[in-house]
């Protein structure tokens, strides 16, 4: 099937109507049109109401019908009752698409909202496509469309697809990605999906060029037969990693009262990563974390990690780690120490790998004699380094103040020259530095950091933990696809 | 043994000789000087340098010997080889205890480094008590005694002990502990414990009343077997956190050239904690969590919870990781739901246990029918509430501005009023909103929301996980050691 032709105007709507918005402007329908401005959808939108008027500023009509052109897509909040009927009149205008907000059906575990939920799905296959209902709908930046807490999510567009069956998950995960360097072609929730459904939006991604990465969130599918079998074929040529809810007992029984899913069982779904090359991960700080890393981290990020703490502690603690994750932590060539001891005047007591550096942060020639030794050493793939304590540049152990920004620039150029040097991918940890209001400064100067790492393509983690995660996730997807190294 | 009379001079100095310091400031011994002197060490200092003179507005002595009165304690910053010179020094002097900050001794693996530690061991046994070598000292803010990059670090004291033998995780904990409420009596940092080592520790705090938590981080300790008999005979009155490091093969060898310590196996040491009370933890993040929980927390604290979340997804989350963390997540009574559903008008589709608010953040009253629902079920001992998006408050969704901090004070009242009421502990997740530097101003609106629940006794935690966690880690305590509801 070809989803994009079925599915991209849908996304990239011209036109758009919102049924179900109220005069109320603290009430849903109003506050999604707002978002909807705030977030600058180009095309036309046509509030639709019973009494017509005007709404925020547009135009209402009484019905869909009444919309003076065709319409591409529709936004359905009226109550359950009379989704039906407003779906007939899409269906009767040649609307294509419609997400349905509305909630109170199969998920309420009522045999007669299952009917009303049923009653949708057949008018779908009459000839328009459904998202939803019991969903927050569609965030296309691309396509100028966002959800209804979406008002000032980015605008721009990039290359992670999330398909999710949780609304709160979908704006989760639009929001933190924002901070984070992440960006989306699409973030669809898709609630009930009785219509459109996990395997659907996973086919519309796949060949959706835009959408390199593929991020889920899943309850149950519909149709795990053919779920399995798409995942098969795509996740070798376009990641997609998988946050499996529900596999726990009490997991189960919340899913089903959430999106009226089956949560299949924990076996089964092993199973199921152990026969795909889909990265499973436990939560959406994993999920966010890991598609950071295969946006930034080549195909030759292998699981032989050189670790640069500072801190014996901090060592040991990396070690633990990397081994509790499968990483290995391969000991260096012997030439590697020596050069190690030249090159670090306060080294701590380990200069084998997990590399004390000694102190948290070291001056820029130090750091990148350090990478330089790690990455040159043939046993490593991957290079995970921490700096930490940046408060110190401001204290008894930091450079003269007006040396200080230029010290901390010369710093972060020195990560994105060695993995170029020596083709390496390496991954930053910036621990928060301090937890206390007045650290506040600190807390900012640490996202700004962040922010040029990931400028220059290199992820940053704020702690050892989720970056250790992050690259053994990558490092698995990779050398279960063959695209690795090895 | 009477461990007070032995450490508390130790501990709690008139006299602090600093040996070691050089008269360049931007060595370790002036800065150690510097830091003692910012953090305001109340008795009185006198360096030592073979050329006497003046360092940092202080006069200098050339030897310990040379000091015009009784000294306490003597820190000892001289290179390794001598360090036995000095320390035989105070011996002559009746000085009854050292810090030894410097290292290489016994965790080079060099023969001849491990032959002056044992000296060291011998001149301790003829009447000086030393803390390390290889280690970053005393931080005690009773007694006006802090570590080497501690200058500003917390003045006020508090029930919480920390033995460790990495100074890098007493430079973070004490630090890290600054900002989350955590308050120490001591944390000590004894690195390779030639003399005084983990034991010896254990058993003073044990005798300090003013310790009511102890936390400790070991690689391996000198004597297993009085260890563990010790925190046996303790564990059950005075809560032993522990994060054993060194547990896997490639942490075992890096503790190996960190402390010169034997890690030890992961079979023995889980008998260890199966056997006694003391509570595992894997990092230092969950020694800090575990130790907030348990400053905060009554023994009624059971594993039963009550969780109250945003959103459908985050319930579900919230039901796979209590599973996972061994939290029962009991029904709620057959009235509970009825009065939810009354309580809650934006009520998401499960209104069972996990608890779906259906938005992040409720005003007060709701808030407020809502936790008192829940603790007023028998089913539930304990309460996790998650309250996010505070940004929201600014946007269209929230008060009006000029309403805005009264809602939120009249929020933050509310957890603390239900706890007295119902008798029942509760725990609030606030999660970092958006991670963002524009965000900046949010992150220090949420640490003064937590600060404030600190102030009330209300442990907070940035996530559902860690929230999880800590409760099922004390809870577990209490469950062992009898001292819990059942």
């Amino acid at each position: 099937m070809d989803w994009l032709s079925e599915l991209r105007p849908i996304f990239y709507p011209r036109t758009l109507a919102v049924v179900g918005v109220s005069k109320d402007e603290a009430k849903f329908g109003s506050l999604f049109l707002r978002a909807l401005l705030n977030f600058g959808f180009k095309g036309r939108i046509y509030p639709v109401h019973p009494e017509g008027g005007e709404i925020l500023g547009l135009k209402a009509y009484p019905s869909v019908g009444d919309i003076p052109e065709p319409v591409d897509l529709a936004a359905i909040m009226v109550p359950a009752p009379h989704v039906a009927a407003v779906l007939e009149d899409c269906l009767a205008k040649g609307v294509p698409g419609a997400e349905v907000f509305t909630s109170g059906f199969a998920e309420t575990g009522d045999e007669r909202a299952a009917a009303l939920e049923r009653e949708l799905a057949s008018i779908a296959r009459r000839g328009i496509r459904i998202v939803g209902p019991n969903c927050f709908g569609i965030y296309c930046p691309g396509g100028g469309l966002t959800l209804l807490p979406g008002g000032n999510f980015q605008r721009e567009s990039g290359p992670v697809g999330f398909i999710t069956q949780s609304g709160g998950h979908a704006v989760e995960f639009a929001r933190e990605g924002r901070g984070r360097g992440i960006r989306f072609s699409q973030v669809i929730s898709y609630g009930n999906g009785c219509d459109l459904n996990e395997s659907d939006l996973l086919e519309y991604m796949a060949q959706d060029d835009e959408t390199r990465i593929i991020a889920m969130y899943m309850e149950g599918p519909r149709d795990g037969r053919r779920f399995a079998r798409l995942v098969k074929e795509l996740a070798p040529r376009k990641p997609v990693v998988i946050w499996k809810a529900g596999l726990t007992r009490t997991g189960g029984r919340a899913v089903r009262s959430h999106t009226a899913s089956l949560a299949g069982e924990e076996a089964v779904w092993g199973s199921f990563f152990r026969q795909t090359a889909a990265v499973p991960v436990r939560d959406l700080e994993e999920l966010g974390d890991t598609v950071l890393a295969l946006m930034h981290l080549p195909p030759t990020t292998g699981r032989r990690v050189g670790v640069v703490a500072g801190g014996g502690g901090l060592s040991v603690a990396a070690a633990d780690l990397c081994d509790r994750l499968g990483l290995e932590v391969p000991s260096f060539d012997d030439g590697a120490q020596d050069k190690l001891r030249e090159a670090i005047p306060a080294a701590g007591t380990s200069l084998r790998n997990p590399l004390d550096m000694g102190v948290p942060l070291v001056m820029a020639p130090i750091f990148e004699r350090v990478l330089e030794t790690v990455a040159a050493d043939q046993h490593i793939e991957t290079i995970i380094a921490t700096q930490g304590m940046f408060h110190v540049l401001g204290g008894t152990f930091g450079p003269p103040p007006e040396l200080r920004e230029r010290f901390l620039q010369t710093l972060v150029e020195v990560p994105g020259r060695v993995r170029d040097r020596f083709g390496k991918p390496i991954v930053i940890v910036l621990p928060v530095d301090g937890d206390e209001v007045e650290m506040i400064e600190a807390e900012e100067g640490r996202r700004k950091i962040r922010d040029q790492y990931l400028s220059m393509g290199i992820p940053s983690y704020p702690t050892l933990e989720r970056a250790a995660r992050a690259v053994a996730n990558v490092a698995a997807y990779y050398a279960k696809t063959g695209r690795g190294s090895r």
